[in-house]
């Protein structure tokens, strides 16, 4: 990829930090100015030198930079959005890191008008446990999968540029359209967490909660370490991609019925049959993946 | 506790191995006697020094052990405890340490007779994600929690032996009835089990299963990780603890239907507030437990 003069962050925590870090650390990037509604963060960002520049707005930041990261909260897109639409030059493009992407797109087209063609939507599959810039780490990207999900509308030279900065930083790219990304992230993590926080709410609100916890072991601890995420993101996430996990909670609805006519029929293989299913597939999984966060 | 002259182990592998050896460290058994049906684990115990001899049989191991140990697959229980009812003397006490314990103790009553006065069903809340003597060590059991559930006939002279072998290993012990042991664990551990296993599978019979877990994240990799425990043992928990797991089962469902409709609906504030119960109560959990196993 050619070389950016400037990158704008707009959202300076643990994402866009690690994205402004890892370009600059790959000689990718000339200048970073960041923008956050948090002034905190900006100016931890500043001390750590995650940015060089701390903007007073979403405009100004987005302002003569090559590159503009969207780094927010999925509600405060929009408005992001429509702030960097008309501040940005022609020829600059957009990126955002949201975990939904029909309703990104949908607001992008409604937000950026005439700049629509400039904006690149993607996700990055990486996180961790932590948030907020200080947990920014220009590694956090290497390796990890980062998806692309351009409109037909979408100008081929942007998502280029966009393509070439995630792999400049090690992610590794796949382009898909956003209807399948959201098909695919229903299955494999809003349906997941959803899950996780259906079983731990359930018995949170048990009398005898504390007891049942208190004999809870390391598997109950794994299945349900994703229950700790945000709930506003993962509320957010859920009702903005509503249709795709309405879809997999009902196909998963039909699994557990499955599972539950074999144990009260007592099929023994039955149930071994399926478990094994789950067993090999479980297995094929890729060790040493990193571990995930609210961030997926 | 008293010092024991002999233990006696049935089924010489993680768990029936770390036993002896977190035993014979803490200076409290004299000779371990083993016994597994697979001559190949019994030469390697010998070999590690985990047992000093190997029986030929069930009924050679239990003849004169202070304390019989019975550490195998469940669906053998019946069998073990049968030939070693006929076999120990009066004064010996049995422990086992099943994931589920009310089928244990029916099945107990029956094989012992006049000896289930000196059966202390167990469950060590411990295990690992490998198996096999190969992987046992006397720290296993620090820290852990242990459950007994002895009926109203066990005599209270075998229930302190078998609480103080597993006090002196390091081992939580905790006195509750089988049924509420099986309650509590077919909502902390079993039905975990089954919701990871019922995910897995329903994604690995698509079409599309290879790309979709392609994009799984650290986060779908830890909610899944008991999917791939042994689906001969979680079978068989799932049918010896029926009752009980179609109850957690239910609610379950009922609490998915909660979040279906709060999606449906698109009721933000409802869905954040049981997402925060849930990130609350996980929380809540203290952290830096041990991780799991099929063996919980």
């Amino acid at each position: 990829m050619r070389r950016l003069k400037t990158l704008a962050v707009i959202g300076v925590g643990l994402i866009g930090g690690s994205f402004a870090m890892a370009l600059r650390r790959a000689g990718a990037v000339t200048g970073v100015v960041g923008y956050d509604r948090d002034s905190s963060a900006m100016q931890l960002a500043t001390e750590l030198g995650v940015i060089d520049t701390a903007a007073d707005s979403v405009s100004e930041a987005a302002s003569g930079a090559d590159l503009v990261l969207v780094a927010v909260p999925v509600r405060a897109t929009a408005a992001v959005l429509r702030d960097v639409g008309i501040s940005i030059d022609a020829g600059a493009v957009i990126t955002d890191v949201g975990s939904t992407k029909g309703e990104v797109v949908r607001t992008a087209r409604n937000e950026l008008r005439e700049r629509f063609a400039r904006f690149v939507p993607g996700h990055p599959i990486a996180g961790r446990e932590t948030s907020g810039v200080e947990s920014a780490n220009a590694d956090l990207f290497r390796g990890a999968r980062v998806v692309l999900t351009p409109d037909e509308a979408t100008a081929a030279d942007a998502v280029e540029l966009v393509r070439g900065a995630w792999e400049a930083i090690g992610g590794r790219v796949a382009v898909m359209a956003p209807e399948e990304h959201d098909r695919v992230f229903a299955a494999v993590s809003h349906l997941p967490h959803l899950l996780a926080f259906a079983l731990v709410s359930e018995l949170a609100a048990r009398e005898d909660a504390a007891e049942l916890l208190g004999f809870a072991g390391g598997g109950f601890r794994d299945f349900t370490r994703i229950a700790a995420s945000s709930p506003e993101m993962w509320r957010d996430i859920a009702l903005q991609n509503r249709a795709a996990l309405l879809e997999e909670l009902d196909r998963y609805g039909a699994q557990l019925a499955v599972f539950r006519a074999l144990i009260d029929k007592g099929d023994a293989p039955g149930l071994e049959r399926l478990m094994n299913e789950a067993r090999t597939s479980r297995e094929s999984l890729k060790p040493g993946m990193r571990r995930g966060s609210p961030l997926e």
